[in-house]
């Protein structure tokens, strides 16, 4: 089945090119916009992506950005929280009348404090969240196929047009995501602060804890698999904890509650204790990985429906 | 390269035919040994390895055991710590005089107070622990794939034949591990207890501290990679942690120290303290990758050499 581009006849900004951005630049392509262009600092990555093919035109000083974003019927904001805040401050006065503008800032509080009471009221931001990413960094890292299968958050709010957060909603779909889920600004940072900060935490934590050389020679997949994502992006994850801070410090409790609930059966041996909780764990975990396979599936059927 | 078969003319019994011990008796069956045999209490599991031409035979009980364990050049113990040293009080007038016994235990210190001190001479035991396993249980999850490229230890005693080792790290290498490395009892269970055991514990105590459903929604890659192994044998974990207890709440204790170190910066929105602690993670960790990229590739060449 060939998915309906959604892009046609539409003008795309991209807002930071990095790994995400990048990513996203890619997989846009595929809906055949009239023309992307990207907002970034760095000149060489403009170059690049404009080598590639990736991009129609680059611009790197806030008068190029500003020519651009009065072009642009879509804008995609792939910034860190606190540059996106500032982004939008300044050039709140540059979008096209009408743009529709999305972001994949990784905390939400901030922007509905600072950005949606400045907000034109000619534009539209819906807030999201694309749950994919990568340990490397950079656009040279960007590679469109880490969305596919994976699950994106939008955020709407009331002043959200209902037409164009459908609409968006078939763009993230076409790109590979496969579960859209919605949520307010709170629940974001909540569950986000859970199921994305503290796992970057707790990787960094392990890697953190020791010292000793040659560790590697006794690790098993679970250890490798447990600190992937401490080949961090030090920079971005240092200003989204402290962004998230009591979401975050809360969530940090919690498990650290049930490592001492662990703990304390550990130093009991208590093997009736432990075995009863990790029962109870390896079900929650299985019925996840069960869900995660049925969404993939109702997808996939979906397509199937459609293409008959 | 054909690789030389090791096992020609010997034949082997596995006991404990589970996840690994099938696992291994698949890997082993392409060594050519004359015969494999296998102990387990479940005879349908039995069966079902007959069919599949895994063994060429199996026995469930004590007298069984006993006349295949006298016929037996090479013996693999893939059983609970607990059983498995019963299982040596029990049948260690079984053994064929010379038989070289080896086992996959995830905690050895039990091994070296229950097991050594009534070792017969005229058998070789080395210890060994293979770093590969899956969240799948039983002989139905049992997979030799499971263990190209990983690790596995040995804890060879002064009492070993260094021909016998020398053997068995053939028989390991050829089954598709790509790095072999010998270490104390007491080496073992600290390191085990760190990189493996300590995951295990960190992955359920992140399942075991949320109530909350649709939790699937929400979750990225990270998440579901930080979790996978608790997808537990929850009998086996609860018996290996209480057997490693000492090493393991030090380990425990290693891990929440760093963890409370970042919970202060994120407390104190210490964002440089942050950036600093990661990117000294992430050079950890990115090292770390490429030593085990630079081993399995030290091992391709290795083969590539032979074949010339």
């Amino acid at each position: 089945m060939e998915i309906e581009p959604v892009l046609q006849n539409k003008s795309v900004v991209i807002i930071g090119l990095g790994l995400m951005g990048g990513a996203l630049a890619m997989a846009l392509r595929k809906e055949r916009p009239d023309w992307i262009g990207a907002i970034d600092t760095d000149s060489e990555v403009l170059e690049a992506a404009l080598d590639r093919g990736v991009i129609d035109q680059g611009e790197n000083d806030a008068e190029g950005a500003a020519r651009i974003l009065a072009q642009a019927d879509f804008v995609y904001f792939c910034l860190y929280p606190r540059t996106a805040v500032n982004f939008f401050k300044t050039h709140m006065g540059d979008f096209k009348p009408g743009a529709v503008i999305t972001d994949i800032t990784g905390v939400k509080q901030i922007l509905v404090d600072e950005v949606l009471p400045i907000l034109r009221d000619d534009v539209d931001f819906i807030m999201g969240h694309p749950m994919a990413g990568s340990e490397k960094e950079g656009f040279g890292g960007a590679d469109e196929r880490i969305f596919l299968g994976h699950n994106y958050i939008l955020v709407p709010m009331s002043q959200n047009d209902p037409d164009h957060i459908e609409w968006l909603e078939r763009v993230i779909y076409n790109m590979g995501f496969t579960n859209i889920v919605e949520t307010t600004p709170e629940g974001h940072d909540k569950k986000i602060g859970f199921t994305s900060q503290l796992c970057h935490v707790i990787a960094c934590a392990l890697i953190d804890c020791k010292e000793e050389r040659h560790l590697s020679d006794f690790e098993g997949g679970s250890f490798m698999d447990l600190t992937r994502i401490a080949m961090i992006n030090a920079p971005m994850w240092a200003e989204l904890f402290v962004s998230n801070r009591e979401a975050l410090l809360s969530q940090i409790d919690d498990f650290e509650n049930s490592m001492k609930t662990l703990r304390g059966m550990i130093e009991n041996s208590d093997e009736n204790g432990l075995e009863d909780l990790m029962f109870s764990v390896r079900k929650k975990r299985v019925t996840m990985e069960i869900d995660r396979k049925n969404r993939t599936l109702a997808i996939e059927n979906q397509f199937k429906h459609n293409e008959s």
